[in-house]
């Protein structure tokens, strides 16, 4: 390729400071080094992560940086030593690596790599410990090992997942965050088993993947918790079989929910990011075996809580990052089982944009009526 | 018998009001109504439930009553419908009903058994919602379905566990509380594997059966945690293999066995009934797959706590009651592993008394060098 080690300049949306509108900007980016991917992104979606750092209510969020971590593209060039993938290659990049080498990938028990880490917790890329975007020379921080609101992007290879070729990547993109995480708290965190009752709190994209993962795992009561009752509709066709609205009682959401099921839920999955309803979540398992599991992302410093009792009388509290799925072994899987219609995506999509509304579809989240929005990045 | 079918006179240690010392009296126990057994007991053990309860700080506790649930007796006479014992059998009453029939029973999830607790957990029989004890025609409350402080107690039929006619009681009196639950912890709620490493937070009877429970299971670093340093020689004993007194450290507790082990333990156990500690416990397990016990019972209306995070990012909170052990099913398999020397039981009795001293044993209880205080109640 004509651009192969030369720095690119492209479009890319900057977060320069927390909480103001991105701005499209003519950004660098540095050739990919040693064990370094560069991949020219066509689509990405927006994720509640996204928004978060954005908002500037994350503590190690730092600016100015590139967000994003839902996309979908192909390799433009690779660096030394980068075997497993090569240019024109159709990926989708992976803020949760998978090194197949460090403890936490060769224990069996977990997806969550250390291998990069550090360094892309703090924006930066292993080899070097810098940043390969910049605009005018001034730097600009990585995020999550993704930052996919740009044309072009670098990425460790040990958060590249080679898919298959002819997958369509304006759909296949949901695949790097929202939609794995839902079925996996289901499929690999939980192990909801046939005939189990389940509870969901918040039916956005993770909550409508969770349902799905519930019904194809056959759960039988598939009960969505939304405050949001327009959510009702889509989720049925997710699975979701009971609607409970928390403002339409006067009783404790766990109450409600304790008593619909004669005891409480086999399962229960808070998909929303607050503290108290992760509370609930607990509290709404049956005694003896309930399992409920943290999906949502609390903000900063806040804390769950609960009487000591709810575990001792057998409940279990987990949580989920990125459903528990190994990111380079696993996402290929997933396109597979998207492109058998095994597995919803497109249902997801809601809206779709080009990169210069990026700061319309930031908007958008906070409307009842969006899931997920898909900005193409290419002309 | 000659007593069959009558009201026994015999001694007891009632629980007359809250915080105040036990008194010996001579107590009317009717007999055994249908689905119930009469069990004459020759020896309790003291366990910190009987002192919570006895303090008046147990909320659901009763006045007046009759304490005590570790012991172990000779069934007296039985009730009508009885069929599992006869009189003459060797039994450990088993605060941990198990029936067999119940939505808990048959799940085959947990030990949890619900057919007697409405009854018990207000102190009366499920029969006729009475009392078998009284004083001069006073009803005096039972206490976890067990109210071994008496020579003579009648208990629900599914709380009998029959064990063999050869153990000696004085010694697998202990089976009927502290002890399985340590080794259950272990072996049935975390299902410890070999070459874990396990930190147990509490050195008392609960906390040593967890080592016994991890060292058969092949645990490896084995880190017992106390305040009282005079605990860690006996803990050598039963398995652990490093010490950690929490005073000895200025940093948090967990930040020092995260330290110690390169990221934290593999699985962890809090026996002592200490919020705080129970939060310290599962921050000390490993990233990705620690997984924390309850074991300890907390104060009513205390609460645990931590940052969702700790839960998102693969670490597991759970509890247990009982260990989680079948009690009429396995309290058997215990004393026939005990007789096998398979367990230790006998290294936890650090003292021997009989009932009238029963005040003086409570006090006991406090002091650091006392582990299980066994009362002999027949003369
Ligand atoms: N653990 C992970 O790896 C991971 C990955 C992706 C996303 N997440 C997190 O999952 C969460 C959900 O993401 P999403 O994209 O589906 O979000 P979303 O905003 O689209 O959906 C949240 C839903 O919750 C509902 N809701 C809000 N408050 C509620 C309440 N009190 N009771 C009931 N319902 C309530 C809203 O109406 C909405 O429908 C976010 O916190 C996100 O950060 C976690
Ligand atoms: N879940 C169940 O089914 C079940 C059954 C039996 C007992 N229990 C509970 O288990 C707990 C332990 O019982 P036990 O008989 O072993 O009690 P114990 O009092 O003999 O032992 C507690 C130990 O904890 C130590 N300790 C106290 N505070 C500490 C701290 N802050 N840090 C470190 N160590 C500390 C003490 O020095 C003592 O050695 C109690 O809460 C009891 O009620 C639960
Ligand atoms: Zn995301
Ligand atoms: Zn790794
Ligand atoms: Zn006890
Ligand atoms: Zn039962």
């Amino acid at each position: 390729m004509a651009t192969q080690g030369r720095v690119i300049t492209c479009k890319a949306a900057v977060a320069w400071e927390a909480n103001k509108p991105l701005v499209i900007e003519d950004v660098q980016v540095a050739p990919p080094q040693a064990g370094e991917v560069r991949i020219k992104i066509l689509f990405t979606a927006l994720c509640h992560t996204d928004a978060y750092t954005w908002s500037g209510k994350d503590p190690e969020g730092l600016f100015p940086c590139i967000l994003g971590h839902e996309a979908a593209g192909i390799v433009e060039s690779v660096g030394e030593g980068v075997t497993e993938v090569q240019p024109g290659d159709h990926v989708i990049p992976c803020y949760q690596a998978e090194c197949r080498e460090c403890k936490f990938c060769k224990s069996g028990k977990t997806n969550l790599c250390g291998k990069v880490r550090l360094a892309t917790g703090v924006g930066v890329m292993l080899n070097d410990r810098k940043s390969r975007f910049s605009v005018n020379g001034k730097p600009i921080y990585h995020f999550m090992g993704t930052s996919t609101f740009s044309q072009y992007t670098v990425v460790h290879d040990v958060s590249v997942a080679k898919i298959h070729p002819q997958a369509p990547l304006e759909k296949v993109c949901l695949l790097g965050c929202g939609v794995p995480t839902g079925l996996g708290a289901v499929w690999n965190t939980a192990k909801v088993e046939a005939g189990s009752n389940v509870a969901i709190f918040g039916l956005g994209t993770v909550g409508l993947a969770v349902a799905e993962g519930a019904k194809t795992a056959g759960a039988s009561r598939i009960i969505g918790v939304d405050i949001d009752s327009k959510k009702f509709d889509i989720a049925k066709k997710f699975g979701v079989n009971e609607f409970v609205n928390p403002k339409d009682h006067d009783k404790p959401i766990q109450q409600v929910i304790v008593d619909l099921t004669d005891g409480g839920v086999d399962y229960s999955f808070e998909c929303i990011g607050n503290v108290s309803v992760m509370r609930a979540a607990l509290e709404c398992c049956h005694k003896g075996w309930g399992t409920s599991v943290i999906v949502g992302v609390a903000a900063s410093g806040q804390e769950i809580s609960t009487r000591p009792f709810q575990l001792v009388t057998g409940r279990v509290w987990k949580g989920t990052a990125f459903g528990g799925f190994k990111s380079r072994s696993q996402v290929p899987w997933l396109v597979d089982k998207y492109m058998n219609k095994e597995i919803k995506v497109d249902e997801y999509i809601t809206h779709t944009m080009t990169l210069e509304d990026i700061n319309k579809a930031f908007d958008l989240m906070h409307e009842g009526g969006c899931l997920r929005c898909v900005l193409a990045l290419q002309p």
